[in-house]
């Protein structure tokens, strides 16, 4: 293994950047990417030299197996500028960690920490007039991983690549976010893949949540898919029940991505005393909630909204909005963590890293 | 929608071939390409004038949503010479329509009838003396469809190609196939997509499939996931039982794909007088013949083996041999379904058509 020899980048700069044709006040998620992308190639059992170099198309076999067999994994994180200029990263050791898991489950080899981690660092710096400053405001970082190797038969791939990419950001979603609680669809299987950040869950999801659009939805609430009773995550998101005062997530499972923002959403509200459980929610405990107006509140946690509040839910053809609350849990979590990501709080939890 | 006014294939022919090249004898599955590829890209909502060209590699963008959200199926299919060098297709109208169920959901654009049918052709055409005679060998086809526009976020992509590329190929497995029955991993779930030949199904796989080769395993036998106890497929086949003299296979559902060679073994064995019944087979009951001694044979059937027989299975660290038969149901039903193919036998039921 040459893993622990990485220990170098190679920079090869544009000549020439994009960053004055762009409008940094109308962007749309995930479209617009930076002058430079880093790419990691993977052969012969071991790692190359990873390469930071302009943005660009590359060249792909036409029976490369992630075309055929979806052996790819991401992840998603967001790079926050403070008013020094500083910039910093949120949790970057939870994605790297999520990162090789979701590897090792895709039969996908693991990346050195120095080609992800150091990767990251030098291209945001290389990157940095494109972090804006301002609540709001911030740098989407997306490392991937594809399987380039060529073959039309169904084992994993011999060549893999890595890459990062950046793509400047304003929030996610915007107005109402109404759900559906699905009933037939499912993102994940016992014993599949749903706990990894592989490609093949998303699109699984694009038809269910097309049809939910038509019908004037724009997320599922995933359930279990043996028995639809419980209530798991949203489409990127992790989702949060308030009934009464209390505020409840499901544990994480084979079938949930354990997600950063979640675990820093129990984390916080156990520092300001709310009172969190652990534990599945069941449909008809929502449904139940919510026709005697205990149920507060639902959102949405995931990096890109980083906390999404649900304004009204649909369930066996009956819909049921939510109260508008003044001082919502989501309100208070939400400004507590874009507060600490933004370095306008203190970091108590040691949660944001220096570039 | 132009999908009716595309009646036309620009063909640009390769100035070399490297068919001299080729080992035939000596072919592994899936790894040697022909001269010439099909490519159709879908653009504005509507299919473009497919081009067959110079197999080549091609340019991707980094963002392409197939790398980072899967959007991908495929089709799998053979062309076979037969002794007076007319080549044929084996029911193409079933993975047509497969191909545009599998697009459906996973919320792809459906290929039009001719951009498949008269691609395929044209392209076999062009690339004839790379279908071998002979029992055993053929012509693979892989028709796939990828999403190939832009941006990271989670909604299906505005932009795909269709792309047909062909593989010689000799018989796909070797060997003795030993199987585990899965009692914790799966590969579909219920609401998912295992029924459409979509990429991430397969690298769901490639991990479970690992540790199963690891110890001394070829195959899985997929159950169920909410319960483990029913018996639904393999990796790329669809699994028959046959206990005493009745053959049994699970019927399709939503987590199992509606299989070719599958429903052409059911037409064959009631044609040739066998008990066949679709239904599940419970794990149990397996055992239990296995045990008993009225467990006769298991085997595979997709469109790369054929017919797999499966020599022994593997459950709850429990090794099951089965008995070796002169007359299987196999052999008879491989034989029987290679001589169609090959025409080597008539085809009563109107499955093969010429190219
Ligand atoms: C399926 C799914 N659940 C939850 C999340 C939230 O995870 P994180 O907070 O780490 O972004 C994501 C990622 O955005 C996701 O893709
Ligand atoms: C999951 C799965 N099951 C079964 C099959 C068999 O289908 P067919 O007989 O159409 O090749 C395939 C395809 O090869 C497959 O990928």
């Amino acid at each position: 293994m040459t893993s622990n020899t990485l220990n170098e980048i190679e920079i090869i700069k544009s000549s020439t950047s994009k960053i004055d044709s762009v409008d940094f006040q109308n962007l749309t998620f995930g479209n617009v990417f930076t002058d430079h992308m880093l790419v990691c190639d993977y052969k012969n059992g071991q790692w190359e030299k990873p390469v930071i170099k302009p943005y660009a198309p590359f060249l792909m076999e036409p029976s490369a197996k992630v075309f055929h067999y979806g052996q790819a994994i991401f992840e998603g994180m967001k790079a926050y500028k403070d008013k020094n200029d500083d910039i910093w990263l949120f949790r970057p050791d939870q994605n790297f960690e999520r990162f090789n898991k979701s590897a090792t489950r895709m039969a996908m080899p693991e990346v050195p920490e120095f080609v992800f981690m150091e990767g990251l660092k030098q291209l945001i710096n290389l990157e940095k007039d494109w972090v804006q400053k301002g609540l709001g405001n911030s740098l989407y970082l997306r490392p991937f991983m594809i399987a380039t190797g060529p073959g039309v038969i169904a084992a994993p791939s011999q060549q893999y690549r890595f890459m990062i990419i950046l793509s400047p950001a304003k929030s996610y979603y915007s107005g109402e976010v109404k759900v559906i609680i699905a009933e037939h669809f499912s993102r994940a299987a016992n014993g599949g893949i749903g706990a990894a950040k592989a490609a093949g869950n998303y699109s699984a999801q694009f038809y269910p949540t097309k049809l939910a659009n038509e019908k004037g939805f724009q997320q599922i609430i995933w359930t279990d898919d043996a028995t639809h009773t419980k209530l798991e995550e949203a489409g990127t998101m992790n989702v949060f029940f308030r009934i009464n005062d209390t505020l409840y997530t499901a544990p994480t499972s084979e079938r949930i991505l354990d997600g950063v923002t979640r675990k820093s959403v129990i984390d916080i509200a156990k520092r300001d005393n709310l009172n969190i459980e652990v534990r599945s929610v069941l449909v008809d405990e929502l449904v139940e909630a919510a026709k005697n107006g205990s149920l507060k509140e639902i959102f949405g946690a995931g990096t890109a909204a980083v906390i999404s509040p649900i304004s009204g839910f649909s369930y066996k053809e009956e819909y049921f909005e939510l109260p508008k609350l003044e001082n919502s849990f989501a309100m208070h979590i939400k400004q507590t963590l874009t507060n600490i990501q933004n370095k306008l709080a203190e970091d108590t939890f040691g949660w944001t890293v220096k570039i």
